[in-house]
């Protein structure tokens, strides 16, 4: 969606969200995760508890600034009907599902509390174990489908979990290069890192 | 070192290892991992608060029954004199080096308490990322005896990272297969983990 686009409605949407999020994290730096329940966060804010769960579906998603993974329609178009190989189309979709639900625009506050906070890790932990699930799959329909050689032959159980974490090491991988670096988006670094990834398995034989 | 060659004096020392982490673990389960303070779990171990010291670092490496990581002399003499691949040689050093950290011996109890107290997980992940600064240590002073193609060529440090992170997340896989087995030590699984990490990178190009 082009900014340009954004209607008023998805406009406030937004304005109520980042409010909500910048009360939570406000009050968790300057008292602690455990001060920060959802109608101290909810009142700071100026919404209503219930409002606060339309935005969020617990506490440490407003602190944290995380959302719940979802996978768009465009993604799993682009996962089916993509000629590069398996691998890149995973990680690509591994990728792009992890940042619907762990947004750049909040990392940088996110880092610094968990940085002071290290136990709101396990909320990350557990959102991309939902972010597996979700690619995991949108992998199995396709091989319902019938035509992917790789991910099709047998023992997929095991041959699917082992793509799986592959991936999710290698958008790892992607992320820390693009924290050392001055760049925009993580996405630039997923084919270089993909290709390091193959060349250490090539080199180690 | 085989069980027969076990000195009484090293018998001795495994089991107040053993009283003092069953101890750890005992008052966790039931009060909460808050209350087993040192001095509780000494109390209750028939121990002084400096003899436990001399045996865990930390009262969360009490509970879970973990160890500082360490490298054997023989485990860095395998990897510096072994005919195999690379990535076949860190993996193998990676879960020795797990080994010393997270003993198996301890695998039910911890995974229970886990289970019930998550943010015990940090220590365990702590302990993780020691191992890999060990193990990255290790391969570092090969580098520079300057005789591995794959480690030494240039751009060591990215090459290096996604070396580590692979043979991380294949000690991983290979732990899956084995809590899903019924065999007896986890190194059964390394090798055709990691040859099934390699088919993934093959069979998807």
């Amino acid at each position: 969606m082009h900014e340009s686009t954004i209607s008023q409605r998805e406009r406030n949407r937004l304005d109520t969200w980042n409010a909500v999020h910048e009360a939570a994290h406000a009050i968790a730096w300057e008292e602690g995760p455990q001060e920060a329940a959802v109608e101290a966060i909810a009142a700071r804010a100026g919404v209503s508890r219930r409002t606060f769960f339309n935005y969020f579906p617990t506490k440490e998603d407003a602190i944290l600034g995380t959302r719940t993974p979802e996978v768009s329609e465009g993604d799993i178009e682009r996962f089916r009907t993509s000629d590069e190989d398996e691998l890149t189309r995973v990680v690509h979709l591994f990728v792009a599902v992890v940042r619907t639900a762990i947004p750049e625009a909040t990392s940088p506050q996110r880092r610094r509390i968990i940085g002071e906070h290290p136990s709101l890790q396990r909320r990350v932990l557990r959102l991309l174990s939902e972010v597996e699930r979700i690619v995991a799959e949108v992998i199995q329909a396709r091989v319902e489908d019938g035509d992917d050689v790789a991910l099709a032959a047998p023992g997929d159980g095991a041959r699917l979990e082992a793509l799986l974490m592959l991936s999710g090491v290698i958008a790892k991988y992607a992320f820390h290069r693009y924290q050392e670096s001055s760049a925009e988006d993580p996405r630039e670094f997923l084919d270089e890192s993909i290709a390091m990834f193959r060349e250490v398995v090539d080199t180690t034989r």
